[in-house]
């Protein structure tokens, strides 16, 4: 049996992988109602300010603030109430010395007017109000431009929108946004010991339910792209050969699970001209990419730290996003040792700033994931961490 | 103009609007390619061992480990290979003593072998193996049920659907799940300033485009729910009423925008019978909760802050997710002073195990929620945190 010759070290695998792949140049204009999630494809400089003029922040009254300097509670100031304003409309008339307007939060400020008395710091009586205590220039008003300023970038291409994002854009006037067209992943299970549902008999004798599909599915979709399955695929050379070239052609990107390594039955390899095939991650090592192809392992824990290591941060490359990875410090609830020349993910549970590495071994124990939220990862020159040492964690979500 | 006579404390609030809910109890059964991020509605005891047998975990000779025992690279042992089997499929022979069968990783292990000899630990002559090192038994084997016991409860109620949970259901026979049905969310905007979008007339004589449909429709659904949006209200007692009469007969939740503190034109909190109205938090003190019926400000900051504080925890309950929350710690970049009385919520950006307070104020400022990606809370009876103290963070994601 063949071996690797040599392990390419991960951050040097990782170099390769994302020197080889472009952003891609496509980009879609989404409703905000859709864009939650996708990765925005442009700088968004604000066309307008926000608020679009001086406003009221309470309800109150529009006055010159210099008219109200001499007041005080037992020589109150006197002023003509001229208008009344209800919130959505405007005053007509401008704030001359002496006079005031009423209006309600929200209301833009009208002209002649540079501050607002708090209802309930004035006295009033009929068309009079008697101010108690002086306000300054610019007090209780939500200044023009004050939340985005006219030309202002308000959002960085790359930025993952969120819930506040597209309310800021919606906002200054937007009703849609351009993003980054969702990167095209063909998947592909291979591995004649595979069945794809449920079969008594089957599983009796010697067959195993895949479930790379469904979970390389769903992280292809938490990381911004469209998969597209393209079926369980038996040992045979042929069929996985025709299978990866045909994804090749209708992807941006091909994952293929099984068949990594240099075992007699290790298909899927011999058709990618690999930048690198065998890597120092633990688990995980046999991994291959070339030619947009990543040949990853068949056991889903390998599959998964492969995924996490590897092929999320090439989407993210595709569709040039920033902010993917919620990475946190923790203390190590016990000691994790690690085997020099490997670079080990480790999964974790994280909680309360602490991180339980979680002890069940094996690439196919696929509950090890399920039990865990993040994982940390353990360069090759490191021999482990200490128990209570501080790591740093990256969540899965 | 009225005030509140009393703020509930925030946690008092808390409680109240919890203890007024129940969890929903209708759920559906989604196919796992569609349940990513739902809500698992029962505890799932797995039917089956996983794997269901024992099976190589590397490619080699199934053998007896007795029979190994002498072996020395200088005094090999010979055994007599008696089968070849390939990945999928299973030997019908039994390995008596003296006796090999050759297989692939993942090949179920035949009848009298307890470990499998790596290939390479093996010489190869025609049908004979010599055998150079002892293998122990267990040795190489990936054990029935080592992933998953039958009987075993692997995944619990309340589960946000991961891709490896789900990957777990499929290995173990799943093609669908039951999830919590999503709870509906009527939305309602309201105040006579707003206008849906862009008008630039419209802009310059007092109106303002309204964020908070898309930011709560946005967050409804990341957090579980199904948002409806009711439209946007002028300041219209009878219109508000029937809006939000509609919305609360159709939905399991109403949020009502504006219209919560005690101004003249403040009608919304008037069609709710409140469990409170007026809580410690800051921003978004107005806030009241009955009926299943929030009455929310009008600013997109204060709003964003009770969704985070109340909805999300009420949204939570109802579908009795676990885990919804992504809590860390972090030490403060700069001193955060605090309101006595005053239940703060405090927008930080969160990176390498710091928090970072957004400095900017005021509850119409979006573009402060667009700059944080998280937040802490100073409780009513602190003063605040210093500089490089340990806070916990919550973040959006």
């Amino acid at each position: 049996m063949r071996e690797f010759k040599r392990l390419t070290p991960y951050r040097e695998a990782l170099s390769l992988l994302l020197n080889d792949l472009d952003e891609i140049p496509e980009v879609e204009e989404v409703p905000l109602d859709e864009a939650a999630g996708r990765v925005l494809a442009e700088d968004v400089v604000s066309p307008v300010d926000s608020p679009p003029f001086d406003r009221a922040a309470v309800d109150g009254y529009a006055v010159r603030a210099e008219d109200t300097f001499p007041a005080r509670e037992y020589r109150p100031v006197e002023l003509r109430v001229i208008d009344e304003v209800p919130t959505g409309s405007e005053s007509g008339k401008v704030v001359e010395p002496g006079t005031a307007v009423k209006l309600l939060t929200g209301v833009k400020m009208p002209d002649g007017a540079n501050a607002v008395l708090m209802q309930e710091m004035a006295e009033r009586e009929g068309g009079i109000i008697r101010v108690l205590r002086p306000v300054a220039p610019g007090q209780n008003v939500a200044m023009k431009g004050e939340d985005v300023r006219k030309g202002q970038t308000i959002l960085r291409k790359g930025q993952i929108l969120r819930p506040q994002d597209l309310a800021i854009l919606k906002s200054i006037g937007f009703t849609s946004v351009m993003v980054k067209r969702k990167p095209r992943v063909g998947i592909i299970v291979t591995g004649s010991e595979l069945i794809e549902g449920f079969n008594e008999e089957a599983l009796k004798h010697g067959k195993i339910i895949e479930s790379n599909s469904i979970m390389l599915k769903t992280l292809v979709r938490q990381y911004f792209g469209e998969p597209r399955f393209y079926g369980v695929l038996p040992d045979d050379e042929v069929k996985i050969g025709e299978a990866i070239k045909k994804a090749r052609s209708e992807n941006d990107l091909v994952l293929v699970t099984g068949g990594s390594a240099f075992g007699d039955m290790d298909f899927a390899h011999r058709f990618v001209e690999p930048l690198f095939h065998g890597t120092t991650i633990k688990p995980g090592r046999p991994i291959g990419y070339g030619e947009r192809t990543f040949v990853m392992s068949g056991y889903p824990v390998a599959v998964f730290a492969q995924f996490q290591l590897y092929v999320k941060h090439a989407l993210a490359k595709l569709v040039g996003a920033r902010n993917y990875e919620v990475r946190v410090k923790a203390r190590l609830t016990e000691r994790v040792p690690s085997q020099l020349g490997r670079y080990e993910f480790v999964k974790v549970w994280y909680k309360d700033g602490k991180a339980r590495p979680i002890k069940k071994k094996g690439s196919g124990i696929i509950s090890s994931l399920v039990e865990s939220n993040g994982y940390i990862e353990i360069p090759e020159d490191s021999e482990g961490y200490l128990e209570g040492e501080e790591v740093e964690v990256t969540l899965y979500s």
